[in-house]
């Protein structure tokens, strides 16, 4: 390798880990505005959820900066198979996150609606475990993402059918609930937003964890069962 | 220009121009699916509705088919800036495509439920213009990436809070539904979430339509609000 190619490549791994960097940084953003989302709507907690919605701005700003980063590398450097394929993943992942930002601004916004409505709290023990499991499944995600772990990002992936199980439960015990009473039904409709936002968030940290599959393994998984991804780990462990 | 630039140049216009035929027969794809899902859930026919789910794997091969096209495109031929842009919004185009294909395969499982529930149908002539509205918006969409027409694509932008309206009202009018009887609540909950698929049906169309804008403009018009997106019409007409 020439010294002039050495010094490319150098450069071009330097803007990589730059811009992997970055999208890190914004899932440690989106990260901090589900956990705020989640306990502003647990404990009532109208400053908290107020704060996730000014702050909404930033995730999104995040996004646009990222994927102008990402045009310019594409543009300014002519980027091989390997490298594309990671700023694929990065592209795909950033639209990820920010959605999971709307998600985390609406869970706020359901939880400022239900402070005027003085519900007794119905079903919040479970949409708790199920905004903690989902919390859990995106960390994860992130953390696959950052250590361009496959196989975390499988077992993690792999998840989602769980996160759907809490979701059915729950969206059971609050149809139970609101055919008691109609009185039940506006704040039961509220709790029913939130829960299919954090039901949202699982699918998009599936999403993620089949971006960093695709980044490592080069394998398109987005459309395939849940017994071949299976099949999948075996024959790699 | 030697003969040899030339040569790949054209070679390239051959091959961005495929795949933006591809995407267009990907977005007809879409359409049709969202046609037939409306038909399904309006007019409770149960064949349609299961057309629609049997074809939903169709989009999701169109979807990987685009993209390892799209990632072949960048890996082999050496894009120009502009080039990469269209490269760009066709990537984030196909997601959405993609997504409104699952919407669609949503309000199909939806008019399968109502089906069993004998319920009177409740909204359905607002949930049908609802759905007559956001099929415009798509259809235009697509029209607009076709021509790579960004006046179109911010007009057709700008409609996306009428459809929010829609979405308001017949929410408003399933509520109301829900208090009157507790034995309407099941099926409500089922027009509600057609309902909210047809909404993101509109937020994916107006996705599209920023990517064309992003395509012909270079201008990220992602985060900004209406207020800006009306100036830049002004200016520009």
């Amino acid at each position: 390798m020439s010294n002039i190619s050495q010094h490319i490549s150098k450069k071009f791994d330097v803007a990589l880990d730059d811009i992997h960097n970055k999208v890190l940084g914004m899932g440690g953003l989106v990260e901090e505005q589900l956990k705020k989302a989640l306990l502003s709507f647990i404990n009532s907690e109208q400053k908290t959820a107020e704060i996730v919605i000014e702050n909404e701005s930033q995730v999104n700003t995040a996004e646009v900066a990222i994927d102008q980063l990402y045009i310019n590398i594409l543009v300014r450097q002519q980027p091989a198979a390997g490298d594309l394929r990671m700023l694929s993943a990065i592209s795909k992942t950033i639209t990820d996150l920010e959605r999971v930002g709307d998600e985390a601004e609406k869970i706020a916004k359901m939880a400022i609606e239900l402070l005027d409505k003085k519900d007794p709290k119905f079903a919040y023990t479970s949409i708790n475990s199920l905004g903690k499991f989902v919390s859990q499944m995106l960390h994860d995600a992130l953390d696959a993402f950052a250590k361009l772990d496959s196989k975390l990002a499988l077992e993690v992936a792999l998840r989602e059918p769980e996160s759907d199980k809490y979701y059915a439960s729950i969206m059971r015990e609050l149809i139970t609930h609101m055919m008691e009473n109609t009185k039940n039904i506006s704040g039961s409709l509220d709790a029913i937003w939130a829960t299919r936002s954090l039901e949202r968030i699982g699918d998009h940290s599936k999403n993620i964890c089949e971006n960093v599959i695709y980044l490592v393994e080069g394998m398109d998984v987005r459309h395939i069962s849940i017994e071949k991804m299976q099949e999948m780990i075996k024959s790699d462990r």
